[in-house]
């Protein structure tokens, strides 16, 4: 790339962490992007060693993505968004990490795609992706709804809604419940009938389960009343998260995640019309924070 | 023990596993009992390795108990019935086990706990513990409804009862359900609120949701709402399986497990009147199932 920026420029690298990939953002001062990285799973709830490293190589990528060399890690304020650390107890340990760069932000990936998606401080974000959840900042108070976990909570998200699927074919496959064409639709997809499907599923994670939710949709669509039953249900439950996030006065909300458009569909129509789109990638908000949070800072005097 | 068998004497070992432990009990061919054992978790669901050292163990400490030697395994016609085995790939692999016994007969937890219940081949069982199914064996047909596993299925057993609660407690918690009695059980005892309850359910078992069962039970009994409707819904379902059961004409039916005694006072009342008390205990199950398999056997020839 042009115009690298000498080694004692300040460097801005946003992380958004999540389950299956983080992905970094490298800019300069004036919000220039330098370089982009991608790394594996970065959700400590999972594995805090696999997080750092995950966060390792998507720094490195990115800082040879913009022609700099490992070394310029000294030189970055990260902002770290990363899914699990609501939790205190990760939280603390990731806060705590012996991290190479200059400075280091944490908070969570709610929060970083909250700033991302309003380009500001204040707003409201709801995610129904893999796991579900709300947040919402405005004046300095934060409120988080959901962000419990699969199999505790994550109600109306993919994960959630491959599960209930699950549950209801096998209730189907023994003749104690309506078989529809949802049956036939899982049956298809896993390749299994009954306790196949359960030998399919052994030791099967979240994602695993959110790879069926296109099915539920798709029979939704079609009238399947055990599908239908399924999707109301979750689109209920996040109309209610929804309700309650507006009930703390956000400028905005925006519903980000991958069954968040087709969840719409199935909610309250007018909390659906009400949500905008992103502005920007929860990676934005990430260095968004990491400015907000190192201007804030007392700086060292310069020697 | 007095009376020990001539090493030649036939040996007869019935193993109970399950995912908590395994039990083992040898007799003779007279069906004395010589040595009873008890080893840890042997459902290969969740290693197959394991389950053969649990095996291992209880055989060991069986022998040990009857006066004899880990020699004698070599005497042993086995039977086993282990929790998982009811998956087919599951079956194929410890039928396989290259085990240290003169023969070894292996069939589900479900079909060995049957027959004990009954002291015959024929007859139904429910298991209401930590998981739940169904199970009826009449005149060579078998039937299992549920036994799909934790959280894909088990409805009505202990884990589900807990996770249920704890599902109803955490959305109790973010304001978007009710909040009764049951909330302050179960942050009674896991001195947890909120979010710290999921920090504290991190890789939680199915057993370890099992152990919120007696909460749901006792809120139920005081009129909790929340607790009633998880309590109704499962036995519900418990009434149905037990209804599909007594459609395949088993001459008797038992209701085991650890929160069976409480969930039948929830259960349809002519259901739960028509279940009787088992007879014996799976592992004697199992012993009877090798008797009658070793003795359908074609033997060798003496010579």
């Amino acid at each position: 790339m042009a115009n690298l920026p000498p080694t004692h420029s300040p460097l801005f690298l946003g992380v958004d962490g999540g389950g299956t990939k983080c992905r970094a953002v490298l800019v300069d001062s004036n919000n220039t992007v330098l370089g982009v990285g991608e790394g594996g799973p970065a959700n400590p709830y999972h594995g805090v060693e696999r997080t750092y490293e995950s966060i390792m190589n998507a720094t490195d990528i990115a800082l040879r993505n913009a022609g700099l060399t490992p070394e310029h890690k000294a030189n970055i304020v990260a902002g770290l968004g990363l899914a699990g650390v609501h939790l205190p107890s990760l939280f603390q340990i990731v806060n705590q990490w012996d991290h190479p760069y200059k400075a280091q932000y944490l908070t969570t990936d709610l929060h970083i795609a909250c700033i991302g998606a309003h380009e500001s401080d204040d707003g409201a974000v709801m995610v129904a992706g893999t796991g579900s959840c709300g947040f919402s900042y405005v004046n300095g108070q934060a409120l988080t709804l959901g962000a419990h976990g699969f199999p505790c909570g994550d109600k109306g998200s993919g994960a959630w809604l491959g599960l209930s699927a699950i549950q209801a074919v096998l209730v189907a496959e023994d003749e104690l419940g309506p078989s529809t064409m949802l049956s036939d639709l899982v049956e298809e997809q896993l390749q299994a009938r009954g306790l196949m499907i359960v030998d399919r599923l052994s030791g099967a994670k979240s994602s695993d389960y959110a790879k069926l939710a296109p099915l539920v949709f798709h029979a939704a669509e079609q009238g399947d009343s055990v599908a239908l039953n399924i999707v109301k249900d979750g689109a209920d439950y996040l109309s209610r998260v929804a309700n309650k996030l507006w009930a703390t006065k956000p400028p905005r909300m925006s519903l980000i995640g991958g069954v968040a458009q087709r969840m719409l569909d199935w909610m309250d129509a007018d909390i659906a019309a009400r949500m905008s789109a992103p502005l920007s990638q929860p990676e934005f908000g990430a260095v968004r924070f990491a400015k907000t949070k190192h201007a804030a800072k007392p700086q060292e005097i310069a020697s």
